[in-house]
């Protein structure tokens, strides 16, 4: 007899709920997105959706109408009623017996949470400390996946070194982005960040953070940093779709500068506003 | 309010079962393993749990009693009654509200599937072609982990080529391992297949086929191998747990020898099933 056992319980196959044979749950199988709403009005929406097809087609799940997930997502938003939310939603290629070979006509799984965000005033106003750890992730991390062991991982070694976030150092010794935000140096008057190639997701928040460079009196430069010349920064922030710009006054146990968040980092984060308003 | 939103329906957050909070799910944080038997006794059995507890260590997921592993396996497979059985389990860290960072008091969840191995006899007969795919999966391959996106997508892959397998290239142009199998060439009279580093599988079926290849008359080198070196060998073959050793016979389209399943290739699969009776 075809069983499974949850837990402790053993149960025949057939009533097992079809949560347990999600392939989001058996091979990471799926995409997601974050998006937050300042004020009651959604951030960017449109690019983080086209962000989402884009991950979509590149795992090959087809069928899915953006449309309809803009519907979903406005109806959820709209009936949750928080000013200040995040929205996370995933799809996954669907539910069934484990097998790596999937069906064309398998029905996708759409997930969706709404909470309040819970910012920590305090990291604004005074920064964050980062450490740095080995890109051990895949080599697609343009796309949006649920494969993330690699970056909790190292969020979670960060969190241990009383750091905020992880920042991602490959095997030639470049920094590729942040385990869970994208990586900005100042070096004199040129804000500094990786190019975007197959190992650097194509953060939102980076684009409207290059977007308010130019107000900012910044030059921009996309190269690969070494953590050498990150610690070495007059200014460091990171960038995250949650908490747009937050400043790093502490790179691997390297105080960048006074240790205070910089002036130009303050510029980006009130341009950024801009174009919340 | 925080609420969730599963398909078209909007739910409170308290109402929706805990499943949907899998850690598994959201970051594919958990490991694996798939064990077999063979008319009624359980192959290799300790070998399994030994590595499942290397990479549930590897992780970080703590607080989990192997003896307790087994007990719940057994369990099952006695529950099932089932002979040429295929036993699928994971554990993934626990449930709980979107976050990286883990709490060390989750109670990771368990979960086991026992079905009948449906392998198609021709297989071993005839062989299996496959084809190569590049190695884009994370830089921790030894560990047997929930994130199996490259791994689906190179399977699906293959199998859109026709063929049984897809064989992973790294950058450098050295094959890895299948994804999901080991992969073995002979070469004269010499084994090969790729050393144990951290982007390889310690494939419990390689073991015992490395302990076979002494009795089938092949002596044993584990290098790394290209495409060229594999198409050009006298034999070629994979190794998994559900389907123990499988011909290959073609490899990118290029027909290996005559076309058939190579002696050596028979001989060791004659040898491997010594250690089953």
């Amino acid at each position: 007899m075809q069983i499974a056992m949850l837990q402790d319980k053993i149960v025949p196959f057939e009533q097992v709920d079809s949560n347990y044979f999600d392939r989001g749950l058996f091979f990471g199988d799926g995409v997601y997105e974050v998006i937050r709403s300042y004020k009651g009005q959604i951030f960017a929406l449109e690019d983080h959706l086209q962000r989402f097809a884009q991950s979509l087609e590149a795992i090959e799940i087809k069928n899915v109408d953006i449309g309809i997930i803009r519907e979903k997502l406005l109806q959820a938003f709209k009936a949750a009623s928080i000013a200040d939310a995040k929205i996370y939603f995933h799809i996954t290629r669907g539910s069934g017996p484990r097998n790596h070979l999937w069906k064309a006509d398998m029905k996708p799984n759409f997930f969706l949470t709404i909470e309040e965000l819970h910012n920590d005033p305090k990291e604004k106003i005074v920064g964050i400390s980062v450490s740095t750890y080995p890109d051990t992730r895949w080599k697609r991390c343009d796309i949006k996946s649920l494969n993330l062991l690699p970056n909790i991982l190292a969020r979670n070694d960060a969190a241990k070194k009383g750091c905020g976030e992880a920042i991602f150092v490959d095997d030639a010794g470049f920094i590729t982005e942040g385990a869970a935000s994208a990586f900005f140096a100042i070096i004199g008057k040129t804000l500094q960040s990786a190019p975007l190639t197959a190992n650097v997701l194509p953060s939102i928040t980076r684009k409207f953070v290059l977007k308010a460079a130019k107000s900012a009196g910044l030059d921009i430069c996309e190269r690969l940093l070494t953590p050498q010349l990150a610690a070495d920064a007059s200014e460091l922030f990171i960038a995250v779709t949650t908490k747009d710009i937050v400043p790093v006054v502490k790179f691997d146990g390297k105080v960048i500068a006074d240790g205070r968040p910089g002036k130009y980092t303050k510029k980006l984060e009130e341009e950024f506003h801009k174009f919340i308003e």
